[in-house]
């Protein structure tokens, strides 16, 4: 059977242009022989449609455009993504679903069985799962029986993952019920190493039943999320016989040989690691431009690290003619961050403005000053300055539209190493899920593949300052950021607790510094700009924090008493 | 049997004064004989804990909670509310727990059947359902069979929701396992109208299956919700017996004889409609500054209505000694603007300051000027005034440590008739989900409330105006507010589609003007400040829409072709 995996880039809630991506592609797909095409999940309406799944007619918009593409649909069988209307009195009012198309009809309706309600998704919260049954998610095409599953549905492996969440595992149902070959439609969004991850997780799954298997996934930026594509084709002993590429849309065409399915393409090579990412993030940046209908963006320059790898990104995503630098010294800027952030717009070719900031803080000092009479500078000022930052920023966006790109890292966001309407300001914090330490590794790669220093050595080499008062270094503040990301990340993304962090060699006053500044921070990241997930633990959909929140972890003292006694 | 409703302000996270707390309640409730004290919902943690529910250290703490107040009990039965692991290799990790405590035990525990997920809530993503089974939610106190529910377990009811999500109704299995009374720990979050929704719905299910109910819910705010307490017990008839006060912590003794459920109080009387809406952003606005560390407030006064009403909550809630007022005229403030402002605060009493804005403004674009050059003025000047007031106010909010409100309604905000980093700034936005008709009419309220013009007249009457060129007025770009909030009630509360819209009479180029605004402004309200919640949906955690989409209703035009076709 000669199968063609359709990796598509749907844009949410464009279902016009996803139905005719979809028809394009099927089209493509029948010229090139194949008896079947498949699309990933929910690709009528594009991964993740969120709250618009709450509106009637969005739902009954997507239907008539799966009764469209269905209507057009000759000479070979499509599987595609939708939201189906659960049509019984009871339970939530939607299906995650697929549905198989062939001759101008709809054959059958299938539904994914698992919900993942957890980190960004929230699937429960639309949809029913679908009902246990027996043969009711085979589909017979041409002579072979297809078992069908959705994302989640292929996940909860006992061998793979650290948890079950669910008590069924619907490939086993598939395989009892005679399914030939599975089939799984995804909207599985990266995070760095998830794919690596997969290919284990699909092979214990094929391994287990002896079943070859097709996996779909969706490619492109849509808010957060990055798909990152990747889909591939495994046969029944659970070698890779064919690999779309990753992180472009892609059309892969494969032939299985009876059960064995043994097939005839060589599979793509993937990027993994730091590459990885860097693709994410101008994956994701293009896209999150484009689909919001921008063309361009600005950002300022200060010639530190975070600001140029964010240049550097954006010309990569969208050209050197779509990017507008503006460094805005004041009076405590020093003459190297001019110079570097000069020389970045450069080596990238990108307009760049000079701006200084000096007359309008001063301004700002002396219309506050009868109201501040002789209370000493302190963070006020500080943030002041970032203030004028940002507004200049936003007034060269409005005026031009531009996108503003804010140029913050994690590591500074996690700790609320930031100004809140200052250097926060921004349409995309590209930067927000990427630690201090792979920022680094990233501006790295971008001068290893540039073959020149495309990114000023300088800007890599010095020590990190926000430059708001004299002399100031991210160190007078913060910890070395190699140690503050390994806390970080052992806090925020493995839900550490203070004493298992520190257990591990970490210094207990500094671990519980960091934690009580994440903690107190989160007010800040409340008002945060979207960004791009890259980690298994992303600060915005994927991490719902209370604000007013007391909760504060105290390392258990011996013969102490307890906190909780009066 | 003599029962103590413990209608309690817990704060999330703080389990060490919620315990406390507890303890003082029952210590109360033994005093005055009560057999039996009931706790809220989750109440060793507060609700909503939200993600800190995934930290393995917090679930433990609140473990070590509960065991010491179990510790603590003699003489006197508790019911309290926790999160309790789930000890099963498969499933979510936790359940919504129950514990009945005596003797310095914990005697049994029980399990929470139905997880809402929808709106603000996001139980699946924490909790797994108690497994069916039929004496397991049954206690014995004294000679006295209850039946332990919680929260969402009483509200699927086929009568009254208009559609049923789950397939059980656990008070039914309560019912059928003998139980003689009910009992309901809830956390269930003001929104107006919801308490007389919830005694029809509590009178349905205790007639339905005659026993008496008791119904205590948490009281106060944490983050966007506000609890409104009016915990109550029902006889078996459907009676209301007893009532707590609304929006005050109360602990209210009732005496249940024999299985009818007589008892021997008098009902509170709860306040209905606008009035309960005041209360709720009172508390709501009380509640957010306490618990989130701060004292004071400091907010912008335009002169105009919204600044009127917002000091006038925070002088009911925090006291007048608490707020600080802030009038930035421009050079298009008009006099009554800044007269308004200075009555309003003498009114209230107050401390206020005039702090033009003419110089820095002047600054920005004398700086901008070279970039800007021979281009026509038009949003970006505007914003930029926004923009300087934003970040003067948050200099007195740094330099002072007041909490800044952000004055904007639902109104506003729903269109993206605001300017992010400008009058957007604050850290609660405390009428982002109270429309502008019902900002006049809390208005309206609290001065006969004074019954005195504590907000002056002139605010209520003149023509709203942001100000920011010559002669503007909000309805040079809006349509009037009582259409424009019946349209945005029909299009973000209901959900209804744009033909169902204009079918109900309303003119059809407006409805999809209104509703292109709101769907375009999503990206300013990521990044807004958290409201308190009244309407049935708000802004913020209840109304999950991406940004980055496409979707656009069109009105079905007779005989053209569907915008699917290429």
């Amino acid at each position: 059977m000669r199968i063609a995996l359709a990796q598509i880039n749907c844009t949410v809630g464009d279902i016009a242009g996803n139905c005719r991506k979809i028809l394009a592609f099927t089209q493509r797909a029948k010229e090139q022989g194949a008896q079947l095409v498949v699309f990933p999940e929910l690709s009528v309406v594009g991964y993740p449609p969120r709250d618009l799944l709450l509106k009637p007619q969005f739902v009954a918009d997507n239907l008539r455009g799966l009764d469209l593409i269905a209507s057009r649909v000759s000479g070979i069988d499509v599987i595609v993504g939708y939201a189906q209307r659960n049509e019984t009195p009871v339970g939530r009012p939607l299906f995650n679903a697929a549905a198989l198309l062939r001759d101008g009809k709809i054959v059958s309706r299938h539904f994914k069985t698992l919900l993942p309600t957890y980190d960004v998704f929230d699937e429960s919260r639309y949809f029913e799962p679908g009902p246990a049954c027996d043969r009711c998610n085979l589909v017979q095409i041409a002579d072979t029986t297809a078992g069908l599953s959705i994302c989640e549905d292929l996940w909860n492996d006992e061998k793979m993952v650290s948890r079950r969440l669910y008590h069924q595992n619907p490939i086993a149902d598939l395989h009892a019920a005679g399914a030939q070959v599975l089939i799984n439609i995804s909207a599985s969004p990266f995070v760095a190493g998830k794919h690596e991850f997969r290919l284990d997780l699909f092979g214990s799954q094929v391994k287990q039943f002896g079943r070859p298997l097709i996996y779909v996934n969706q490619v492109g930026g849509n808010d957060e999320l990055v798909f990152d594509g990747n889909s591939v084709a495994l046969d029944a002993a659970g070698n890779v016989i064919a690999q779309a590429k990753d992180f472009e849309e892609d059309l892969l065409i494969v032939d299985l040989h009876g059960n064995t399915g043994n097939a005839t393409t060589t599979p793509h090579t993937h990027a993994h690691g730091a590459a990885a990412i860097y693709k994410a993030l101008v994956l994701g940046l293009r896209d999150y431009v484009h689909k919001c209908g921008f063309k361009s963006v600005v950002l300022g320059l200060s010639g530190g690290i975070d600001s140029a790898l964010t240049a550097a990104l954006a010309v990569a995503a969208l050209g050197k003619d779509k990017v507008v630098g503006v460094a805005m010294p004041s009076r405590f800027s020093s003459d190297h961050s001019i110079v570097d952030a000069e020389a970045l717009a450069h080596n990238l070719g990108i307009a760049f403005h000079l701006v200084p900031i000096r007359s309008i803080h001063e301004q700002y000092e002396n219309t506050l000053a009868p109201f501040f009479d002789r209370m000493a500078r302190d963070v006020t000022e500080e943030n002041l300055q970032a203030r004028v930052r940002g507004a200049l920023l936003m007034a060269f966006s409005n005026k031009f539209n531009h996108l503003l790109l804010t140029t913050g890292n994690k590591s500074e966001l996690a700790v609320g190493y930031c100004t809140l309407y200052g250097d926060m300001c921004g349409g995309l914090a590209i930067l927000s899920d990427v630690p201090k330490t792979m920022v680094y590794e990233l501006s790295e790669l971008i001068n290893r593949q540039a073959a020149c220093e495309l990114i000023p050595r300088n800007s890599i080499t010095k020590a990190p300052s926000a430059e708001l008062r004299p002399d100031q270094t991210d160190q007078d503040s913060l910890p070395p950021y190699d140690i503050l990301d390994a806390i970080l990340h052992r806090y925020v993304e493995e839900e550490k607790g203070v004493s298992e962090i520190i257990a591990e060699g970490f210094d207990a006053p500094t671990v519980l510094r960091v934690i009580k500044l994440v903690d107190r921070s989160e007010y800040k990241r409340r008002q945060s700009a979207p960004g791009i997930k890259v980690t298994s633990r992303a600060f915005g959909y994927g991490r719902r924090m209370p604000i007013a929140q007391r909760y504060e972890q105290v390392m258990p003292r011996h013969g102490e008493p307890s906190p909780i006694q009066e």
